[in-house]
């Protein structure tokens, strides 16, 4: 049997123009695609094309399968929203790679990158992502407090915009309560937060508010939050509306 | 004459397959073209579309143009590399509107992203931006070292991965120096670093190395600086390379 392939691919937010060509090529000539449910469900289905689906809390399940199927002579192209590489099943490839079967080390593997959601949520409210960022995960249930705060206390110290990736845990309600509550000791009232959810899709919702007058419970499994910086500011727009961006030089910075 | 509009579009790391097709139809359907004159060479041409190129110094001059000529009814595309988000043109639109013509707040002004440079180099490395991380640029001669040195800190003490931008700086070469200097007293000299330049294009060239034997001197200003955290790792590839990557748990963190 001829050596398969193993490409991991970046959908984007959302919507099939959100993609690269790139991205649509490569999940076209695959023979077989794994991936998380409704990842798969955005992509038209495909004649003599199978189809892996699995649930979002197994990744390095998913990642295995992906590598075995390939070994076996498939194509396969695993599937992420977003960019692979970001909280996604890139990383999740690659620790599989490094634990398990050997042969999977020869085995032919493409990363074909995406926007991420931090991007695509940028982009609708400006510019925030301007100047320099923190980019944090608080979804894993391995992460110990202390090492969120650690990496929370450095950003907001050394005045990092901040992109929060999976504010909201089943396991740990509290975990986005507990993260503003430690930021609003360390960071003007008056900063810019945006929680945006399901940016680019049909459900999108972006509340735009303060760390002084955030609500963190709106902030669910599908909202990325983004906490300005001490520059990061509003731009009142012709129709009432705003733009949030955050200047390119140092000189405003606290 | 009918209101104009502006657009601000991400062609991604380089070549066409990397563009979003959002992107590649905000382009297609613009009626004139801003950008830095490498940037603008990379699209093909297309019949009754301006092209209004620009030295890359000026992007708030660049900005207005583009400001100007919407405001004159004309369908502006202006465009970054990557993503027009982060270290690009994006911010410098909003910093020109709220110091401009209160006439440009009334604009119809969407951003398109795109795959920045950091996702690029990450797919091609494997997915070393697979934990929480850290973007700085290095470019602006406005940025005072404090400053650069404070973030710096910060994220080599919390131990994020950090994408440094914009590296090398004809106004100040020993800059990537001081730089790699302060990391080297903060981090260990196995730390993962790799040099990243023009990834996507024909001249692309990555250098794996580590913080302890890393030349700063190969940062050009088409390189991309990764520097790995604590648990940044390399995966022998079954053809003797290296695949990185950060493990998703904050297991291994120091």
């Amino acid at each position: 049997m001829s050596a398969g392939s193993l490409a991991i691919v970046g959908l984007g937010p959302g919507p099939h123009e959100l993609m690269t060509f790139e991205a649509d090529a490569a999940i076209r000539s695959a023979s077989d695609l794994v991936g998380y449910g409704p990842y798969l469900d955005r992509l038209p289905a495909l004649p003599e094309q199978k189809r892996h689906a699995s649930d979002n809390r197994v990744e390095i399940d998913r990642a295995r399968q992906a590598l075995d199927l390939a070994l076996g002579g498939a194509r396969v192209a695993v599937v992420s929203g977003g960019d692979p590489g970001v909280f996604a099943m890139a990383a999740a490839v690659f620790e599989a790679v490094e634990r398990g079967d050997p042969r999977w080390r020869d085995l032919d593997i493409e990363i074909h990158p995406g926007v991420s959601a931090m991007l695509a949520v940028a982009a609708r409210l400006g510019a925030p992502l301007g100047h320099d960022f923190a980019v944090i995960s608080l979804s894993d249930n391995l992460k110990p407090w202390d090492a969120i705060a650690r990496r929370l206390t450095a950003a907001a110290q050394a005045d990092f915009v901040m992109a929060l990736y999976n504010p909201a845990s089943k396991a740990r309600p509290h975990l986005i309560h507990d993260v503003f509550k430690l930021l609003r000791g360390l960071k003007a009232p008056e900063t810019i937060v945006a929680f945006a959810r399901a940016v680019n899709r049909p459900d999108e919702r972006i509340e735009l508010t303060t760390l002084g007058a955030a609500d963190p419970s709106v902030a669910d499994m599908s909202t990325l939050v983004l906490i300005g910086s001490s520059a990061t500011r509003r731009v009142t727009r012709g129709n009432g509306g705003f733009w949030v961006y955050s200047p390119r030089s140092y000189g405003d910075m606290r």
